[in-house]
C-alpha cells in the first residue's frame, strides 16, 4: 500500500483518521493499517532480540526518555514485558557510509510492535517513526495498529549549516542534529571556515583559530563528541574547508599562504572577497597536506568537502609571481597582454591544478573529495562529488560525465522561500521543464541526494533553528520518501503537527518568536505585534543585502530576524479563502484593520510602513468581501485603486513581506469577477 | 526619595513613566530619577576601577552576556570607553556569611553609570538593578538617568527546593539559582533528603544514594560546581538533612539505622511516616557524626540544616529498647502504662535528646544548626536558627527565648496562593490581627527573613519553575524592599514584566506551558485548551491528596500540572470591570462561552466539567452585564439561580479551580444593586 492510499483510508476509519492527524514526515515507503493500537503507558518497555552494535541499545534508551517527554510519564523501574521489540541482524560498519541500508519493518499490533532492521540506521530510521506514532488516545496514550516498510529514496540526505558567517555553538549544533534524526536525514555538512571566522581547534596551526576566530571556534574534543553524537543517530560528519577562496580567516594567521601580501582581517561583511591562496608554492601544499591530514584524522567520514566556489582570481592575476607560474605552466599565452576572458580562463586553469594537487593530498590521507560545482573537471576521478548550487542541469552534466552529484541549488533556506517551494524541488526534475532529467538510470543513480543550506549572513545561534525548522522536514521528505509523494496541502497538515514536535528536541524555532519579539516592545504588550509578526515574512539574502550596510556585528535583533520564514496564519487564511469561509475571513481581516502594533522606539519606528500596509490590505480585503458577500459588482474605479494598494503592500518594508497581500488578491479578483 | 514617591513623578515625566513600565523588582529602597538616558549600545563596556574579588569581574561578564541575550547585540570587541564603571571597596568574606553587607549605589547618568558597594555583593545585587533598568527607548536601548540607594531589609533571603520527593536536575537547579539572583535573593536551602530519595552521593556510606535514590543523585562534584555557581551569584547554600523523621531513604540502604526492624523501601506516596531513626544506640550517633562530617566538609556554608519536622513517634513507642530508655532517662514514669499524652510528650523529649546530640555533632564539624519548629528546646544554644511552618507567633517564641528565626509559613508555594497572597505575609507582622509583633528591637532583630518553599509532591522538573516562578519574585520584594513597599497592584504590574525577564535566564515558567498543552491535545488544535488553561488554576497540596491517590510515579501530565498557580487572564479580567470596560468584559465572556476545547482523549476527558463550569459562569456573566448595561433589577428568580452557578462553579472538578468565579461575582452583585 502506497502511503497515498493510506490518505483515502483515513476518510473511512476513524482510528486512521485521528492517525493521519500525525506528523509522519517523511511519509513511509508503504504502510498499511491495522485494527486498534497498542497503549503507551508506565509499563511501556524495548527489549532487544539481540545488540550486535551499541547504536541499537543507544537508540532504544533514547526513545524512553523522548517518549517520557512527549507523554509527561516517567516509566516504572521494572516493567511487565515488552511492548516494542527491536530485532537489529547485524553491526553498522565502523565508519558510517554512503549507501549503508537505512531500510526497516515496523509492525505494530494493540498487544505489541516489533521493529525489524538488517542495520542500526534501520533501527533508528525506525524509531523516528514509532516516535512520530505516538498521541494520545482513548486510552492515555497509544500508536497505532499498522505496517511500516519503509526504505529512503535518496542515501545522501543532508543539512550544510554555516558556522563561520556567524558563530553557531555545540549545544545550538546538537540540538539540530537530534532534529535532523527526527526526520531521517543522513549527513551533517559543517562548513567550518570562511571568510568571516576559522571555527575548529588546528593544533598543528593554532593560529587558525587563534587569529581567525574571535575565539568563537570548536575544539578538537568537542568536534568528536559532536561526531559520536551524531553517529549515534545515523547521521554522517562531512566537514568542509573551503580553499582556494572564502579563506580570509586562514590567511590572518598564516599570511604565507596567501597569493597577495598581507596582513588580514578577518572577513566582517558578505560576498566574495579577494584574498586567496597562493596556488603556486609549495608551502601552501605542505600546509594543507598537513593540516588536511590532522583534520582526516579527526573527521572519519569517507568524504573531505574543499569548497571550491566562487574564486574571483583577481589577486592571482594582480601577482607578477603568479601569472608567471600561469604562462610557465601554458594556462596563458608566453607572451602578449591577456584579455578578461584570457585571464578568466587562466584562474579555472590555476584553480584546476590547485584541485588536482589537493586531491592528491585528500586522496593520501585517505579520503574522497567533494566540492562545489566549480571543482568539476574531467579529468578528476570519478569517485568524487560535485555538490550543486547552480542547478539540475549542472548535477545531470556532472553524472552524465560519471561523476557523482549532490543537488542544493533549490534548497537555500536563506532565499526565504516556501515549504512548498523547496518541497516541490526535485534532484531528478528540471525545474524549468517539470520533466525529469534526461538520464540512464545509471547516471540517475549517480545523483545520490542533496543537502539543504543553511548559509549564516543574516542568523544568530538565536534564530537559526527558526530558519531551518521546520522547512528543512518538507526537504527530508523529498530526499527520503516516493517521488510521487508531493502533494503540498497533505505536507503542510503534517508539517504544522511536526513542527510542534521538534520542540521536545530542544529547537528553538517556535519558541524563540515571543522572546524576540517582547524584546523589541520591552513594557508595551507584545500582542499586536506579534499579530503583525504572524503575517509577515523576512526578504531572502538579496533583499537584506540591498537593504542596509550588514556586517558580521550587525545585529540581528529587529522584527525580520524574528519573523518566521514562512506565514501559518497567512497560508490558513488563503485556505478559508479557497473553502469561502467568510466568517473566518471577515474576522482575521478586521483583526488586522484595527491592529495597533507599538511603535515607540528606535527598533519598531521601522515597521510603521508594514504596519500601514496591513491596515491597508485588510481593509480592501474587507471591501472586496462586501462585495463578494451582497454580489454587487465594484466600480472600476475600485479595482484600479485596488491594484494600486496591492502593489504597494507588495513591496517589501523593513526587510519584511507582508504574507496576506496574494490571499487578498485573490479576494479582490473574486470580487471583481 | 522613597520608591513610593517615584511612582508618584512617573504621572509627571514621559520618559519616568516609561521606567516605571520597567520590572524593578524588587522595589529599591531610595531611587531618584535623573534627567535623559544611558544608551546601552554595541559599544556598552564595564570598567573595575578595582578586582579585590573574583566575583565582580565575573558579575561584570555576566552582565555583559545577559544585555547580550536581552537586546539581542553583539558587543564590540575594542569598545570606547567604558559606560559603567564599578567600584568595589573590598573582598567578601571568604564564604558568603549572613550579615555581610549587600549595599550599593547606583547613579546613571546620560554619560555614564557608577556602580559602588563596599563589598562584592553589593556589587552582584546593583547589577540585577542595572539589567532590570534595561529597556528598548527611543534611540536603542537604554538605562535611565537616575540614582539608585539600595539595601536589604533582611539578611536571609531564601528559596528552598524539595529535591527528593520529585528529582530535581542540576541544570533546573542552577537555572533557579540564576533567577534567585535576578530578585537579589541570597540563600538556597537545598532539601536533599525526604522519605523519597536520598539526592546526594556520600562516598563514606554509598549505599544512601545507591540504594535510596533510584539513581537520581546529585555527584559530590556537581554539589561543588552548584556552590561554586551560587556564591558567584551571592547566593548561600544550606543543605537539609532532614533527621531523625522524613528518613526512609536512609534506611533502605542502612537498615541499622532504623527504629524499627527493616528492610524499608523508598517512600512512594506522599506525607508522615513511620520509619525513624533510632535515637538510642550508639550506631546512630557515629553515622551521622562520620556522614555529617562529610557533608559540612562538602557545604562550606556556616549553617547545616537537620530538619526534625513531623517525627509521629509510633515506631519508638513500639520498641521495647527504645521504651526501656524513655524510662531510664526520665522521659516516661518508670512504671505503669502511659496515657498517649504521656507517650507524646515522652517522644518530644526522646527528639530534644536527639537534637542535643546531634547538635554536639554539628558543632563540632564547625556548623550552626538550624531547623524546623519542632526543634526548638529551651537549652539549645543561642546561635541555632529556627525555620518556622508554624507562623509568626511561633517565630514570635522563638526571638522571645534569644533565638534567631526565619519564617517559611505564608510560602509555601504548593498551596497554590496568589502572589498577592504572599506578598500580603509579613514576618514581622501578625496575620490575624494585621498589626507588628510584640517585639522589642532586639528580638526583632532576630528574625532574619524568611524562604519560599517548594515542595515537590506535585511538581517535576518540567513544571516546577511555573511553581516557584513569578510568585517567588513578590515574596523576594517582601524580603529585599521596606515595608511599605506594599501595593498588590504595583507588584503584579511590576510582576508580569519581570516574568518575561525570567525567560533570558532560561527559566521555564513560561515556555513549558504551551507544549504541556500541545502534549494534551496531541493532534488538535491547542488554542481553546490554552483559553480555558489561561483561566485555572492548580488546586493546593490537600486538593490534590483528596482527589487521588497520587505516588512519585504518578504522570504529573494532566490540565492541573499545566496549568499555572495564578491567572493573569482572569486577574486583568477583573480589573476590567473594576474599571467598568464593558466592551473589553463583552469579548472575554463571549470568548469564554464560546469556548470548545478538544477533550476527545483520555488526558481530557476530566475537563469536561471544567469547560461546562467556564460556559455556564461566562453565560451568568453575560446576563449580568445586559442588567447592568440595560439598567435592568434582575428577577430574584435569577439572583437564586447566579447564586447557585457561582457555588457549582467554584467547586474544584479536575483538580483546577476557576479563576473567573469571583470576578462574575462582581458583575453579579453589581447587577444586583
Amino acid at each position: 500500500v502506497q502511503y497515498l492510499s493510506f490518505l483515502s483510508q483515513t476518510k473511512r476509519d476513524p482510528l486512521a483518521a485521528f492517525m493521519f492527524a500525525l506528523a509522519l514526515m517523511p511519509a513511509p515507503a508503504h504502510l498499511s493499517m491495522g485494527q486498534g493500537e497498542l497503549p503507551i503507558n508506565q509499563d511501556f518497555s524495548i527489549s532487544l532480540s539481540a545488540n550486535p552494535d551499541p547504536r541499537t541499545s543507544a537508540a532504544a534508551a533514547r526513545l524512553l526518555t523522548h517518549l517520557s517527554k512527549r507523554t509527561g510519564m516517567p516509566f516504572l523501574p521494572n516493567p511487565q514485558q515488552p511492548k516494542l521489540v527491536i530485532e537489529c541482524a547485524a553491526a553498522g560498519q565502523p565508519v558510517q557510509a554512503l549507501n549503508e541500508d537505512e531500510s526497516y519493518k515496523l509492525t505494530i499490533t494493540s498487544q505489541q510492535a516489533i521493529l525489524s532492521a538488517p542495520n542500526p540506521l534501520g533501527v533508528i530510521r525506525g524509531l523516528a517513526t514509532f516516535e512520530q506514532l505516538v498521541a494520545p488516545s482513548s486510552s492515555g496514550f497509544a500508536v497505532p495498529a499498522l505496517t511500516i516498510d519503509d526504505a529512503p529514496r535518496f542515501p545522501w540526505r543532508g543539512l550544510h549549516i554555516d558556522v563561520s558567517r556567524h558563530w553557531i555553538p555545540v549545544d545550538v549544533v546538537k540540538r539540530n542534529l537530534e532534529a535532523m534524526a527526527a526526520v531521517k536525514l543522513n549527513v551533517f555538512h559543517w562548513h567550518l571556515s570562511d571568510n568571516q571566522g576559522f571555527r575548529i581547534e588546528s593544533k598543528r596551526y593554532p593560529k587558525l583559530q587563534s587569529m581567525g576566530s574571535d575565539n568563537l571556534f570548536y575544539t578538537q574534543a568537542e568536534v568528536t563528541d559532536v561526531i559520536a553524537f551524531a553517529r549515534d543517530r545515523g547521521i554522517r560528519v562531512v566537514p568542509e574547508f573551503d580553499v582556494p577562496g572564502h579563506s580570509t580567516a586562514w590567511l590572518v594567521g598564516y599570511p604565507e599562504l596567501a597569493a597577495a601580501k598581507g596582513p588580514f582581517e578577518i572577513g566582517r561583511t558578505w560576498g566574495i572577497f579577494d584574498p586567496v591562496m597562493d596556488p603556486t608554492a609549495d608551502y601552501t601544499y605542505d600546509f594543507l597536506d598537513n593540516f588536511i591530514g590532522e583534520m582526516a584524522a579527526l573527521f572519519p567520514d569517507a568524504y573531505f568537502h574543499i569548497g571550491g566556489d566562487e574564486v574571483n582570481g583577481r589577486e592571482w592575476d594582480e601577482s607578477p609571481r603568479i601569472m608567471e607560474f600561469k604562462r610557465a605552466h601554458g594556462m596563458l599565452a608566453k607572451t602578449g597582454a591577456p584579455s578578461k576572458k584570457d585571464l578568466q580562463l587562466s584562474d579555472e586553469k590555476l584553480q584546476a591544478y590547485f584541485n588536482q594537487r589537493i586531491l592528491e593530498i585528500v586522496k593520501k590521507h585517505g579520503k574522497k573529495m567533494m566540492g562545489w560545482d566549480e571543482i568539476l573537471a574531467p579529468d578528476l576521478p570519478k569517485d568524487i562529488v560535485i555538490q550543486s548550487w547552480r542547478g539540475q542541469q549542472s548535477l545531470a552534466d556532472a553524472v552524465q560525465q560519471g561523476f557523482q552529484g549532490i543537488l542544493s541549488s533549490g534548497y537555500y533556506l536563506d532565499h526565504m522561500d516556501s515549504s512548498a517551494v523547496h518541497y516541490a524541488v526535485d534532484p531528478l526534475i528540471d525545474p524549468k521543464t517539470k520533466q525529469p532529467l534526461n538520464l540512464t538510470p545509471e547516471q540517475s543513480a549517480r545523483i545520490l541526494g542533496g543537502e539543504v543550506c543553511m548559509w549564516s549572513e543574516y542568523v544568530t545561534a538565536e534564530n537559526m533553528d527558526s530558519r531551518i525548522w521546520p522547512r528543512t522536514a518538507a526537504v527530508a521528505e523529498r530526499f527520503w520518501s516516493p517521488q510521487t509523494t508531493n502533494d503540498a496541502k497533505d505536507m503542510y497538515h503534517r508539517l504544522d503537527q511536526l513542527s510542534e514536535q521538534l520542540d521536545w528536541y530542544g529547537v528553538t524555532q517556535r519558541s524563540s518568536y515571543t522572546p524576540m519579539l517582547e524584546r523589541l516592545t520591552g513594557s508595551q504588550p507584545v500582542e499586536q505585534l506579534r499579530t503583525l509578526a504572524d503575517v509577515v515574512t523576512p526578504v531572502g539574502l538579496g533583499g537584506r543585502a540591498r537593504a542596509r550596510k550588514y556586517t558580521q556585528q550587525t545585529p540581528l535583533n529587529r522584527l525580520v530576524d524574528a519573523a518566521r520564514p514562512e506565514s501559518v496564519t497567512a497560508r490558513k487564511f488563503s485556505d478559508k479563502i479557497d473553502a469561502a469561509d467568510w466568517v473566518a475571513v471577515r474576522a482575521l481581516l478586521i483583526l488586522w484593520r484595527d491592529n495597533v502594533p507599538p511603535l515607540q522606539n528606535a527598533l519598531l519606528q521601522e515597521i510603521a510602513p508594514v504596519s500601514a500596509a496591513l491596515k491597508n490590505t485588510a481593509t480592501l480585503g474587507l471591501e472586496a468581501l462586501d462585495f463578494i458577500e451582497t454580489k454587487k459588482h465594484p466600480p472600476q474605479s475600485w479595482t484600479k485603486l485596488a491594484g494600486e494598494v496591492l502593489a504597494d503592500a507588495k513591496k517589501p518594508k523593513a526587510e519584511v513581506n507582508l504574507a496576506i497581500v496574494d490571499p487578498v488578491r485573490k479576494l479582490v479578483e473574486a470580487a471583481a469577477k
